[in-house]
């Protein structure tokens, strides 16, 4: 094409359009990727359009096939998208003006950019939930896998990163799980709040035309139409809800993200990645560095801001459309990819992950961390727990003089602490016995965690939520 | 008390807490706002260890009582906070011990500070979240009240700021229902994840006496108790998701006011506020301001920001509790009050307003409403779409020169635009003829907007979300 | 190159690393955009090198060589980026030993890539900031040229959207000049924060290389090298203070460019901007919207985003360098197009903008804007202000039920309000009578505006903040 | 006072202002913390209407006693704050005729809550910043006198978590000498903005009244006023800067957190925090929890979100005043009371740090920290550092093999991986060797990192920024 391509809204104007301007209002650049689901609903539009005689079958036939033909066009990387011609909706829409003629012209028949859009990125955001949810399946398999494994690995839990009590490392793979699970839950919430249809919305006020709307959400695999057409080409609620609930996510991640970091640590020496997911230094030779981990945990701040920048645009907007809403598609699209590709990273780099045991229970052993165990024990003796606690407070800061764990103390050194000592208190000291007393729901002991992982498993395979 | 209370936490440490240090790390200041919570919690609590026999029938029923008479103390104001006491829990545990004696001291018997604030925090955030489900219920009951008054209410739809087309204001507040209903949903689906019980927990890997979470679940109301002991005390998801949803909901509120702002001015004249809702100005005589919807306007920064504070502080935090968490309350409780408020706002602000039809009719006649109209026309008449579109966007520009409306011109001078335009054309012109025409599901012809609003009176009738 | 790239830290490692974590970790997709920035450092430190006699001659005029033929390529859009080669660093590196064999391995003798990109960043970044200096001395030449032009165009000045008193548009436009020449200021202050040389921090600690730092620091118009070797390599505060600046321009554009908006509709009427700035409807052929200032007040979001995903990113990062750290590029990359795409939006936009006087004037005779006038007209005769205000608002009341501004009042009518006033109250309850009343250093006058007008003009000449 | 007071705009207002509108819409329970600077600048626009003769000799006496009076009370405690009066502007100037009679009511002539508003947050923030820089002098200070003490010290350097080279503790204290000392600056920055006049901007466009502007500002202290008085009663940036300085202090904050919670671990014991600093728990009695730098830590999120909280609240408000300003308060307030507590924190927890430099050493020590230290050596005997960088390499896989250190190998075992390898190898493997290695400006050799101390100790003694 030689000459500039003609705006689709030129006839009102007197001057031509700043070639700066062009570029700064166009978004072609970034919503071309929305061109498989612009099609598909330009093709359910047609059809809707033909059910209900606004547009002949033949027309229909003939605006299905060179649409069709457009989308194999942009498949095979042949199509040529324009900046002058700003979005993805007139690229594809000029693009079928040349290739079928007049009757392209038709297409646009009672709807408008505003519900086009709306409805292209409700397609395209339901298949990246439905995407979203498979590779979260898979990681949450992965946990209980794991969490199967090394159900009897014991290892320090921690509060304030001071050893607290025993627990078992399958114990802390399903808390995670835990996590991520309700991640799940509410992306599948919100799909069920973007799988809505705006189509018929047109500008702003619905057309005049004789639009079937509940036929075309059929064809478009909507629950339904949306109920006002205002709303429907105004809001971008559901973008935002999809980047809150992908910023739990992330934020999830980061949290096991810090605690691989820790856990690769020398200092720690609980893990150790696959050299497949971790990289070397420039300078450096020895450095095996959780660069993945780290990266995840700083990709948190991304969506984090995807987030601010969706809330920050909708504020204040009067209804209905307005530019603002352009700026809606990059931090949904980066949210997406950064969502996606975090979940393939969690999936293949916790598999390869090597535990060490040993370091894991020696880190155990030392710091205490049987004391509750110690208070209880006195409690079940008699003691009140305010009482216990105080009496075992008082034991502990004699181990740290002495440097010994409290299981290190002899019988008589305990009873000086309290008379109710008795000599099997040496079974609730030590850290098979700790982690085995805590046999409840939810608890820490190895045939809690199985049983959890076996109720785990069962709810992934019996999750509906995202279709 | 004369002397400083005792930490419950005193046995191991050599020196006395720094003045600076308690205020600092003190949260008593806020979170005694939860002490009702705290007592039912920790009623079921003393309830569920004597179903257990770790306290005998007498213990139960003398906690229980102490618990009763200091919840009348602090409900009567009689009841006297300590800051040296840190948090609301230890001024209650402590109250306890002093009202009923040594056995006050076994009241913490099986659990921890960490799974006690998790439960008090969600305990009252499920009151507030059904308390904000029955003030939504009240605020969109208001909006279909008013959209059937105005269903028949003539009005510009703008995009852009510019009028785009005729609708009627029953239609634009069926708009501010849609968005309002899916926040309702939103904190719905949030119930769900708050209504889980952590008390159990303990610290971080639940408890070695033998308690049954069910019961104590089953007495507080509780959905089911949490499957993960770490994850119970360690996440605040559930914070952040209902802070997620009020974002949206003063998001909503913040664009409501934009209008609400807008049509108060000189220049739209579309609405008058009560005077009640009104303020004036210590310098300016002749000014009435809508600060309501000014400061609604105004808080949805405070809700983004409180949104932001908690992602902040979660991320990469590793598990299992740690302090940065007492930071999770001021934010949240901040949310709540501003939600609150807001939803007060609204719903005693709308029905007062004062409609100026006149102005908004006036309004929609002048700036080529209908245009549209015109071009579906020449559609209807055999012109593709675009080609309309083009023809129509000539006649706008003369109207411009000559300062008419579409429907000052005569039939002949429209003619001169396209020979396809017949007398017909005049009804289609009207913002009646307009407005009718917008005949299907989610339109904006009065008669959708009735149906659309008997529907939505239906949706709040048979709403069950958030119980 | 037919077979993989060697990896620069490859000696340590068994396995190969998967392909998606090459994707994943990789940041030459973006930091290429550094690559100008990566040779001038990488050529300084060569030659520092050479001075020092770490390297020959001839190697320094090998590498120099080697280095700007492979910038010339980088330009001419010859050169090859490759993946697996991680960064921009890599790249070129690679290219350089290619381009002049084993010489080229003794570059990075001495440094590091972690202090080698916080270089680059910070060379980069301060050229953008002196180009987004030049473009706001440019709207701000812009803004006082059109404040001098309507320094006697009456208009309404607003507070709550409420007609307050009357002003001159060109002191509206001279507040637009106070904010954006504050921005600019920080700009400038955060360019000395910027202007400081990481070099010679090598990997965290320095280098066991004699190398001259002060020499290095000068060849690159650095103000100074580093103080600290690990600060220099793990913070990022002055790419934060830079969005935070940056968010605060855009966040004074979005102020302007909500007037803007607001001023443009068909109920304000104040001005029209120019057709080149604005983009018509597919659906709506009237409709002239003003697209650019709804974008520029739209990408407000974008930058806040931003700054909270560094924000997020940088908040409890253990020094010195973690692999967080390169999510730090995009954010500030995209501000900078953000911030100079817009700074280039408003220096086209505003000069082309049609004020329309009429309506400004006539806004402002409607609403009472004199009534302040009114009431320093009593307190001048005697009345204390808060009882001159209560007069004013019973007049005002009295005009608006009987529709009359209170210069359409007769002198008894008035007298009947206050027995102080006499006939020549007509002079100030004229709008020109108000706005030359307000005759003081920052007030509307029109002789203030234009004496505010000729300083504002002096300290543009005079500004020497950022260089 | 029995009767509600009487509102200072209630003569244009038919209806009675409803109860919830009155504490939806009042200030007064958080801006009366700007009494003082309130009352500071009432005096000065009395003082300064006396001097134009607005105000005779007698009124500004009464006047300024009455005021002072007020203060008095207001800082004993005496003062009847009334939410129906709004603000504390209101319930100043009410209680001041209350006290005075008449004449009290003439002191807002010339000015508007808008300016005085704007001129009390000033005047309160110029006051706190002067507070903040001096403890940021304490902190800089307590950091100068810790790096010499620890000059000598010597930890692993970490990047990535990984031990990486050696280092001296002193230079990682001067790091944070650079971070806090660069947040100095800002917040100096900061206060040239923030220094600046609103007073006399009044409502929005300047007064009638003749007021000498320059005279108020050399009374209050301000280095000018306003330029404009649009702008001035309108822009909160100098607020939004002041808590992006905060917020990047606290980043640092979170980040010196981080390090102090890693260091307090039991893995870590790098160092142990004073008793004092530190909690306990509940139910662990061995715990001793780093609750304050945990506690600073999560406070970053808080200021954070205040500086989100601001900038959603300016977006988009069209000049000059409305209401939601009123929500710049408490995030700014909050913003100020958490850096200022913070501050106390780091300046009271550093010094009584317990330094394990035993612990720190043994870490130093393992991890191939020297490993880049061989790969120096190999480059000064010929080597082209990416091949020196390769055969180091190949010895720490050896090294983590047979696990051993470098410095652990012979001669002989080290010479297989080179031949350039000498006996003096042995001394650039010490980590004394390492670390005085490093001999350059900003390097951690001990010399350089004294060297560095004196030179910021000698910025300390100069600063001036920020009075």
């Amino acid at each position: 094409m030689s000459e500039a391509p003609r705006k689709p809204w030129g006839g009102r104007f007197a001057e031509p359009t700043d070639a700066f301007v062009e570029r700064f209002t166009a978004s072609v650049g970034f919503d071309q990727r929305l061109a498989r689901h612009d099609i598909m609903g330009s093709i359910a539009h047609a059809r809707m359009l033909g059910r209900v005689a606004v547009l002949g079958e033949a027309e229909v036939t003939s605006i299905v096939a060179g649409l069709q033909g457009i989308g194999t066009d942009i498949q095979a990387g042949r199509f040529q998208w324009q900046v002058a011609l700003e979005d993805v909706h007139m690229n594809i829409e000029t693009a079928l003006v040349e290739r079928i003629g007049e009757v392209g012209k038709k297409l646009h028949t009672g709807r408008s950019r505003n519900d086009q859009v709306a409805t292209d990125v409700r397609l395209w955001l339901r298949d990246e939930l439905d995407a979203i949810d498979g590779q979260l399946h898979e990681v949450l398999t992965v946990l209980v896998d794991l969490a199967e494994r090394e159900a009897d690995t014991l290892m320090p839990g921690f509060t304030h990163l001071q050893t607290a009590q025993p627990i078992t490392f399958g114990h802390h793979l399903l808390a995670w799980f835990e996590m991520l699970a309700r991640d799940r839950e509410r992306f599948a919430d919100c799909r069920r709040r973007v799988n809505v249809m705006p189509l018929g919305a047109a500008a702003l006020a619905g057309t005049s035309f004789p639009i079937d709307r509940l036929y075309t959400a059929q064809l478009l695999g909507f629950d339904r139409p949306a109920e006002n057409s205002l709303d429907a080409v105004s809001d971008r609620d559901f973008a935002i809800e999809f980047v809150s609930a992908a910023a739990l996510l992330m934020t999830h991640f980061s949290r096991m993200s810090e605690e691989l970091v820790l856990w690769s640590s020398a200092q720690f020496g609980f893990i150790s990645l696959a050299d497949a997911w971790c990289t070397g230094s420039s300078i450096m030779p020895q450095k095996k560095n959780p660069d993945v981990p780290e990266l995840l945990r700083g990709k948190t701040g991304r969506v984090n801001g995807h987030l601010v920048a969706l809330l920050t645009l909708m504020k204040a907007q009067p209804l209905a459309y307005n530019k603002d809403n352009q700026e809606d598609k990059e931090p949904l699209f980066d949210t997406v990819d950064t969502v996606r590709d975090s979940l393939t990273a969690v999936a293949g780099m916790l598999p390869g992950m090597t535990v060490n045991a040993e370091r894991m229970r020696a880190a155990a052993r030392a710091g205490f961390a049987t004391a509750t165990d110690l208070a209880d024990y006195l409690v079940r003796h008699g003691l009140p727990f305010r009482d216990a606690h105080e009496v075992v407070g008082r034991a502990v800061r004699e181990g740290v003089v002495s440097g010994r764990d409290l299981a290190e103390f002899t019988l008589d050194e305990l009873r000086a602490f309290s008379p109710l000592i008795e000599a099997d208190v040496f079974a609730v000291l030590t850290l098979e016995g700790s982690v085995a007393a805590r046999d409840h729901l939810g608890g820490t002991a190895p045939a809690q965690v199985r049983a959890a992982a076996a109720r785990a498993r069962a709810r992934l395979d019996n999750f509906q939520g995202a279709r």
